[in-house]
């Protein structure tokens, strides 16, 4: 089935998921648990999907359905987990800079808390003495990511509690009578092979401040960050490779620490992220300045990531006419906005005004990150259950904003 | 009144507008066109404000009331508009990569339109051979802006046609008898007294190109750009200057030129920035690696721009303990990225927990670029239409979004 049917049927652009990708990167992540727990005898792991890649129901139904958990970091994405049917068990609220009412929520929604500053651990002893928490730790190293904007390690970043703190942090924990029983890192957004040895690094320093400073703690958060690839030429993330890294070091942490009863791991665009398509539509082709520009309807506002990160996702095209010239083309939005380009030097097929635009990989912080910059509404999103040139089995899993939609909260006085 | 008033009554974080400052911004567009008009006998100059800058309608009627005009470049734009007062005469639909429906949508609805590229004139000549339009002129010179994100002419943007295009331009438009009766032109987001003389001579460059290539054109719109001092060292767009300097070049114009009778501006950001502010809370305060860390909960999701251009606002507090000690700190948001920092290395008085954060000049930009992002919902607006200790007046002008607004478009199948 051609990609455009969608676009013809519920609006253009679309965000297309394909749920048998989706299902895979879900059984890669539980094979990732299962084999770690194989070799850490009698450790629980845990991995907790983090919904703010996607928090589409569909796409959390199946992460449920592998026997995946969830964290969450806000009342919505909270609310979407719980009525996607995970039990509180199965969600972790790791957060930053919460307000009291957000905590007092959370506590009433019984999940377990993961705070991230001695401020804020303060504010919930305060609401709730005598708890249990889990406090983020800093491990001081440079961490991983596509972009400084989400390295979340190291000593320029807002996030954890540093070594230098851990004295501050034990004091105000004693003082409300909390009970610190896991710990968390987590070095960044996005790391492939290259970086294993990074994220490597980081898990050891992360571990030797929680046998050096903590005491009887039961979970080891270790966080997210593991990466897809979004240039042709990068390979998939070697998850044997990880596995293999991680084994020796998690059994000595094992057998050194005998409080440890669990391992939790925070996957977040590695599950949907290549699942998911961006689709539109050409508007413009154009040469200016000896530059070909390609004009589409896909916005910084339906995916920002090329906008706000300089983010690379392969771009394609479903042409009318197969037969026309490759050039190099700067493959742009419809935004009033200069940043508002998808793509750069881009050796394509020229298409015609009318043709699809396939941004690839984008089922991860698309959606989640959309906005309606300049009066343009969200687009709908499209679940593939079963893919096929004749009949594809598909569901609308979250209809297109329309007009009426976006002024909603107008007070026309 | 306490502004923590404000978020205890309709939520933190939330948008506050001051009425009298949007006002007084009105004026001084409407005085700027006056002052041309004068000098400009017989030829009509026409402000539009941007739209897309903030589309509150409350906004749009104070600009509406000033007899200032709008543009806009989405269908709910133009929806907004249209319910605000403004006839289509007052309108001005400038726009980018459009797709056939919108042009269609914009025909039927008797707005000009304003083209930016010969493949957008092509497709508008096929549904609507004969008509009038506008054509956006890249006039080649480097623009101005305060990110390269937002600098729209020079040979590297994707607007307008260059003047290598023009012959293009005119076969086309010959080939679908358009009539050409405007130009347009925008250099880029935010100029200050600075950059003045730049502008200047990018106007130069513009009106230099439609002598030499257009004929008979009647309307010539030089864009918006007008900037506002986001830094307390930064001073007010001098307008009498930028009138000085104007007058001559535009009296030059008129008398080489006799079809034009119209020149048009479009002021976005200027007319409602320095009226808004973002009010939230401070959520935590901790030192970590020698560093102060004022956590809030405004995250970019709500305001954007200093995670996405790296933008300077000015930001205070309302403090309930008046006599902390002064600290440099970086304040930052909720959202678990890295980038999510409000401002970087700010002198400011230490905060605590639970005071209001000010984030000036929040007016433009802020809202209309706000995101559901980590799940979190669009804030309040609230327009205070006269200040003062003891009873303002205000209303509120949106309502904050509840997550059953968020979840209105899933389909849980």
């Amino acid at each position: 089935m051609k990609r455009k049917f969608f676009l013809d049927t519920y609006g253009s652009p679309l965000y297309l998921y394909d749920n048998s990708i989706l299902c895979d990167r879900c059984q890669q992540m539980k094979q990732f648990q299962e084999e770690l727990e194989r070799a850490l005898l009698g450790i629980k792991v845990r991995m907790h999907y983090s919904t703010k890649a996607n928090n589409n129901p569909a796409i959390l139904k199946s992460v449920r359905d592998a026997g995946l958990n969830v964290d969450c970091m806000s009342p919505l994405e909270l609310q979407i987990n719980k009525e996607c049917g995970f039990t509180k068990e199965r969600m972790l609220y790791v957060c930053n800079n919460i307000s009291q009412d957000e905590m007092i929520m959370v506590y009433e929604s019984g999940l377990l808390i993961c705070l991230d500053s001695v401020s804020q651990v303060h504010t919930w002893g305060q609401l709730y003495p005598g708890s249990s928490i889990m406090v983020r730790v800093n491990p001081g190293v440079l961490g991983v990511g596509h972009s400084q904007k989400v390295i979340t390690s190291g000593s320029k970043t807002k996030f954890g509690v540093s070594e230098k703190q851990l004295n501050k942090l034990f004091a105000v924990a004693e003082q409300y009578n909390l009970r610190i029983i896991g710990t968390h890192q987590h070095l960044g957004s996005l790391f492939l092979n290259d970086k294993i040895p990074n994220y490597i690094t980081g898990v050891k320093a992360g571990l030797e401040i929680v046998k050096k400073y903590f005491k009887n703690v039961e979970i080891v958060d270790l966080g997210g960050g593991f990466g897809v690839p979004y240039k042709p030429n990068e390979q998939p993330l070697d998850l044997s490779l990880l596995v293999s890294e991680l084994i020796p070091i998690l059994k000595d942490f094992v057998q050194s620490y005998p409080s440890v009863k669990e391992f939790k791991f925070e996957p977040g665009r590695y599950i949907p992220c290549e699942s998911g398509t961006l689709l539109g539509t050409v508007t413009a082709v154009e040469k200016r300045n000896r530059t070909w520009w390609i004009g589409t309807d896909i916005g910084m506002n339906v995916l920002v990531r090329p906008s706000m990160y300089g983010s690379y996702h392969e771009i394609s095209f479903e042409y009318v006419n197969i037969n026309s010239k490759e050039v190099t083309a700067n493959i742009c939005g419809n935004v009033c906005e200069s940043g508002d380009i998808l793509g750069k030097r881009r050796r394509v097929r020229l298409p015609e005004v009318g043709d699809t635009v396939i941004v690839h990989n984008a089922g991860a912080y698309g959606y989640s990150m959309a906005s309606n910059y300049t009066g343009r509404s969200k687009p709908a999103e499209v679940m593939i259950y079963a893919d096929g040139e004749a009949a594809p089995a598909y569901k609308v899993i979250r209809q297109r904003e329309k007009i009426s939609d976006m002024m909603r909260q107008i007070e026309w006085n």
